[in-house]
């Protein structure tokens, strides 16, 4: 490796509004709805002058963003994650000429609603977690050029099953003291993200089946490794929803070790396990659709945490 | 104020093993069942020669405090939390000389199986929270003097209301710019925690009662301040539960501002909210039943956490 | 245990703002400084009405105790916590009827300058952590009958020794399995409040001096135990600082496991750790002078955090 | 946009072990050095049958690279985490047939000496943050096609300057109601990625090159905004090191809003400040050395934290 004499410029950059912590109640009826969203809004573009001049003269503040965001929430923000998100990005990426692309990232926390006599009260409701519903919308371009990109997912999905599970047969080096497990405890808290190639009709639908799909094939499939139920926890979403072109997982193999109970007389048949912290297993994978429109800049990240 | 000359001594001290991770799988039959603790050990007693001369011939280690709890996670993991506390503490009560109380604080994680073919999967199963349960188990003393103190509860419960709940009428000051509010969101993150004076026969069946109690509670009241609201949660649980003798409640007020999208020309009847995260109000208060038996040490913490 | 049928009242309660996260930076020269704080006011008192019957009458708005938080930043905000801390206890229990006792619970995080050309910058600061100065000032009574409480302390404060502590001679039963050390790593988050008798002319100068009295006994001794290093530190203070009343310590043993590299042929001579996170000792202990004023309702605690 | 027919297949993946968390001490003198470090490992390659086959056979288990991790850290792990990232991902890239690239990332955490004396004890140290010192070191191919990848650098750096920052100027739209500022607080906690075209001498010494440069930048610097701060921090850096390629920032502009303490009659120049949470501003951007050698997969994350 040598030095280089070169000049010294400004490369890629974006800015924009991060964790706009939006509640939306849709109140027109009796029977109340909730939305509650955590927003950031992203844009590149044309800003060089921001940076290398300290010029703003093409900076749209990001609090004119966070104004925006909450507006659209009265207009949008009473359905889906993506829909809401599309409109925002649509909105940044055609009314400023800077502009190049947008993208609007969102985090969706579930809520419930409390059981009153047999049936969910109209206006009351309890946090459900830990999972959270993501989306992250990029809208680009304009006129004949304009590409809009959607990807939806799901993160901090905690399964964990307690059988069904093995690990053998693996490389072994001198480092190599893993005994092989035949039957051991398989837990993650997933991370997936899947990209649409074509819009279903409805959103939120489509979330709930790809989701269904991911866990039920978790449960199903007898595991030999994380890698293998991550593949075809891929493949049943992509099967069940044609218009998918990919979907990445990061899963950390949160470990269950077994407790040594039997030196104090007390056998332990896979029945009592310490939950280890750290270190972790941590296996990444994509499943694509050979053929799908090319990601572009869909996974071009803002906050990294959708 | 003034100086004393007294003698430098040891006050109040104890020590135990914290956050130990255990999760119990029963597997005796092919429908498994999972327990995910977060379990705590403390001792008090006559560990002063530890201090003060560096003697550990009184000091059993936190380590064997470890060793036991995952054990006993095989012969009394498997059921109610309040069970398995009251083994830890009467075992490390009873056996150790020095030991003049032991508390043993878990927390317990929700898990719900997997709906697979329209039934809940038989081995595998997604986390649930954020709420998660707790108890806290004291024992102390010997022969007649033998008590038992067991204190159940539930924290990171976070309830939302978005129209019954009002805030007026309150006293102001120079300070005072609030204005009074006739109907906005009330939300919480509760912490409630209840003392029992009477065993109920089923301790998971007394948790879900009692839960269920406040959260319709929250429900049903119109509220005129979250004081109101948590001393009608805490009597309707203790009128609903004649063994329970007292509840704590810890709630801030998670403040959602009504964001002003009027002056973009979009009017906000309710709809759009800030959820902002501090400052935030937090009333603490409990509700007792006379005549019920006294407290003890029953709430001398050890972690801070239950 | 027996049920009583007594009736159902309300017990204890407090409530007010907390997390006020209020920056004060004085610019009265062109060398500006910082005090960066984290402030919770706490009131106690007749507010049994807002409870049982939902009338306000007698409840100061949090939202008004956040405006003279932030008011009182101006006048008294800029000078030690503790004074800080006074100022606004003392308000609130002289200025409003109902209240009996009011406590203010601060944090501080420090900020050091940038070094600029040997020296440090008039206006631009890094922070420092993770450790956390503390107070938490309760004022109480009228007349005759005022008391006022003040703690200091420090929170987080992560100090690790690498040699000079052992751990051996300790009580054995059954689940016993724990190896004597004679040459092992100490470490702890140490949490310490100390209660003042006295105030010393200067807050600041205290906190550093109790605080260097703290870490160099840690240092200094050779460790039987994290038991007896606290009541050797805490003994150091109250030596050091005849103003104290009383310190109370909570310190996790953040065990650092030595690592077996002996199998890969690699001795390992206590250089090389795994730093565990969970499960850890915890070690809760206080020292006391005799004959200093009682603690009344000094640590009678709100957020917890302090 | 269109669904395809297309095939369902593996896409890009990666595995490893995550967050060792490894403590070196170097004992060899009196005078005891500690290296506090979280490392993670990352493989990519031929791992394709562990997915699609549920094959291991090609899979080195994540626990084996735990034990290297730590082995290796008796040999390289007391000296720059470069160096040792360096050995660690040359080992798994060399030794491993399927293994096409190694990730290294690493964070260590800093400590400083406690003071005894006037001068520093020998083996004992308190810890210093919030900021954390990274490493992410990349090694791929063999023979002639060998590359090797370094990026250092910081993050959680919180620096602010109370005066010398200004925003106007910008561009306006309908939903603009922030006011320009001429005097506020600049604050930001900066995370910075230095990637190196050629290596330093000293690795140490170069961290601390850099750090200075980019925090003496942004205490000097008239700021007009976020964006050009971060922009002349990285050109200050890309001067004092030459053999910088580039350099990336992330920094959220952590927003202090001036308090309205006026309206009780009591002027707020510049001095009193809520430090808001949510929402932020998120500025990101780069700066390069135009020649310098082009970045291959130096970027591909593995953790998302370094």
């Amino acid at each position: 490796m040598t030095e280089t004499g070169g000049r010294i410029v400004l490369g890629p950059h974006q800015y924009g509004k991060a964790e706009n912590r939006v509640v939306r109640i849709y109140r027109d009826t009796a029977r109340h709805e909730i939305r509650d969203l955590n927003v950031s809004s992203c844009l590149r573009g044309a800003f060089d002058d921001a940076h290398t001049l300290g010029d703003q003269g093409s900076v749209l503040p990001t609090d004119s963003q966070k104004q925006t965001i909450y507006t659209y929430a009265k207009s949008h923000g009473d359905g889906s994650i993506e829909d809401y998100g599309l409109a925002l990005a649509r909105h940044f990426a055609d009314e400023f000429e800077p502009v190049e692309s947008a993208r609007i990232e969102i985090e969706e926390y579930a809520w419930q609603r409390v059981p009153v006599g047999g049936s969910g009260h109209d206006h009351t409701w309890t946090r459900v977690g830990p999972e959270v519903r993501t989306a992250a919308v990029t809208v680009g371009g304009s006129g004949a050029d304009r590409r809009e990109w959607v990807i939806g997912g799901v993160k901090d999905l905690v399964i964990l099953k307690s059988t069904g599970s093995e690990f053998a047969g693996f490389l072994t080096d001198p480092f190599t003291v893993l005994e092989p497990a035949y039957d051991r405890i398989l837990a993650t808290s997933l991370d997936a993200r899947w990209r649409f190639a074509t819009a279903p009709g409805d959103w939120d639908a489509a979330y709930h089946g790809i989701r269904a799909a991911l866990v039920e094939t978790f449960a199903m499939l007898h595991s030999k490794a994380l890698q293998q139920t991550l593949f075809e926890m891929g493949k049943a979403a992509l099967e069940a929803y044609p218009g998918l072109a990919e979907i990445r997982f990061s899963a950390p193999n949160k470990h269950h070790f077994a407790y040594d109970t039997g030196r104090f007389g007390v056998p332990n048949n896979g029945e009592v396990f310490h939950a280890d912290d750290r270190p972790y297993g941590l296996i990444q994978a994509s499943v694509l659709r050979e053929g799908a429109p090319d990601a572009g800049i869909a996974w071009d990240a803002y906050t990294g945490a959708v």
